[in-house]
């Protein structure tokens, strides 16, 4: 149970963490904070929120829970802010695509509550975004990553895991680099290469044609791109070492199949496509 | 109407066909041909065909109409193979998804009915194959094109926009090039990024990681990797040069976004993902 839950960008993500606790009877007060009144005014309007703050010192000061769902390039300048303000015992969560990177900016910046801070990482999430997007059975067995460093305490990292618990979520524990590394490779250069189909048939002058024609896969292959620009920038930059390398090797199987197709190599385009087609049929999803 | 209609290859594609035909009333008998009886049994079984021949020359002797439905690196092979044994007046079509190719095959084998011959592409489809796939709806409010020559009889052609439109699709008309072009970028493209995706994670030490912490966005990336390797190993042969113009535009886009990440390039980065965004959310699909 959390008393009262401070939730630090309430779009999307925090605004459905919001609404799933909120639901499961998990928590009894939540304020929103962030930089826009007018948004967290709508957060309040859709009953996301109990009230609000745009100063975020006085919004976490009575917090047990703060949780920092803002995009990673606005992680530092948060925890700078609310460094000095959370009450004793106060646990800080995020939901951050890439966990290095906001380790280092909490060890950096939370210098007063750093052991108190539980690197998180919900798998989870539309190509919508903002607070209108938000529903409480986003997290329903979906996977909740938590990459605690040797400085987190071991009893915030477990009240995390309730949480998360309690808002439908399977939690699991892993290292900050292992996690990057993963992501990278199944959903951050997905998304790349998504942007970069769209830009690639868009800026052509064939783009009415292409769109025109499009099916069902190219539909399915480009929904992402309709992800949060900003949101994509910052991940992109905060994971860019796995993202490079993840990047790095696809490019390589591009260049394999654009040698078959140049030599007509129909058994290395075959043995190509089975490959994928076996691997890709062992998922039911 | 159609008296008689034989389908060579009664797959998912094939087998559609008939099924929305026999439903809208438009043709009164289906043969089914192709190479294996065991597979045509099957479509027999399921109510797609009313009868079936592995000898070509024989099940299009009676037929008014012909459609074409088996991989474009077979698709020589059958013309040769009906080449002189169709009737009178009887017309050709196929399903290929690439038609430079396909009219290439046909010219050189169709030698007496080339100019009943009409290039056609529906653009419907699933990853999934086979005449157990098959659905009557499947063509439904999809957009098939046809791609005349100018030795393409217009009678013919007027008749298998016909066809079509009773299948329950729109039918338009363009040069097989600009079809070929158009597809590389839509459809062959996705496919090949999709099937390298999959590989690129599955050569990995970390596939199960991979895999146990996808989500969405890369089920719906991969989803078209579980199409038939054969099929789409002959499109690549089949459409070579507009599906390597293609992928070297495509593989300029990823050099472009690696260098941006590579400079920590914040604005390019936001642009870029802001003008794909915008492409992207024109499309209510």
């Amino acid at each position: 149970m959390i008393k009262k839950l401070c939730i630090i960008g309430v779009g999307l993500i925090g605004g459905s963490l919001a609404m799933a606790l909120r639901r499961a009877g998990y928590c009894n007060e939540v304020i929103g904070a962030g930089r826009s009144a007018e948004r967290l005014q709508k957060a309040l309007a859709l009953g996301v929120v109990d009230s609000f703050s745009t100063d975020l010192a006085k919004a976490v000061a009575d917090a047990d829970v703060v949780f920092v769902a803002v995009p990673m390039g606005a992680m530092a300048a948060v925890f700078k802010q609310i460094d000095g303000h959370l009450k004793p015992g106060a646990i800080v969560t995020d939901g951050g695509s890439a966990k290095v990177s906001v380790i280092e900016d909490a060890k950096a910046n939370l210098q007063q509550s750093y052991s108190q801070f539980v690197p998180g990482h919900p798998i989870a999430g539309t190509e919508k975004s903002g607070v209108e997007a938000a529903f409480a059975e986003l997290y329903k067995n979906r996977r909740v990553i938590i990459t605690p460093t040797k400085k987190t305490n071991e009893l915030a990292a477990n009240a995390v895991v309730s949480m998360w618990q309690a808002a439908g979520a399977e939690v699991e524990s892993m290292a900050a680099e292992h996690h990057d590394m993963v992501l990278a490779g199944t959903s951050h250069l997905p998304h790349l290469l998504a942007f970069g189909l769209v830009n690639c048939l868009f800026e052509n002058n064939n783009s009415e044609s292409y769109f025109r024609y499009a099916a069902g896969g190219f539909r399915d292959f480009t929904r992402i791109a309709s992800s949060d620009p900003v949101m994509w920038r910052d991940i992109c930059l905060s994971n860019k070492t796995a993202l490079l390398d993840s990047l790095g090797l696809y490019q390589a199987e591009l260049e394999r199949l654009k040698d078959a197709i140049t030599k007509d190599d129909a058994d290395q385009l075959l043995s190509y496509f089975q490959s994928a087609k076996e691997s890709r049929d062992k998922f039911n999803f």
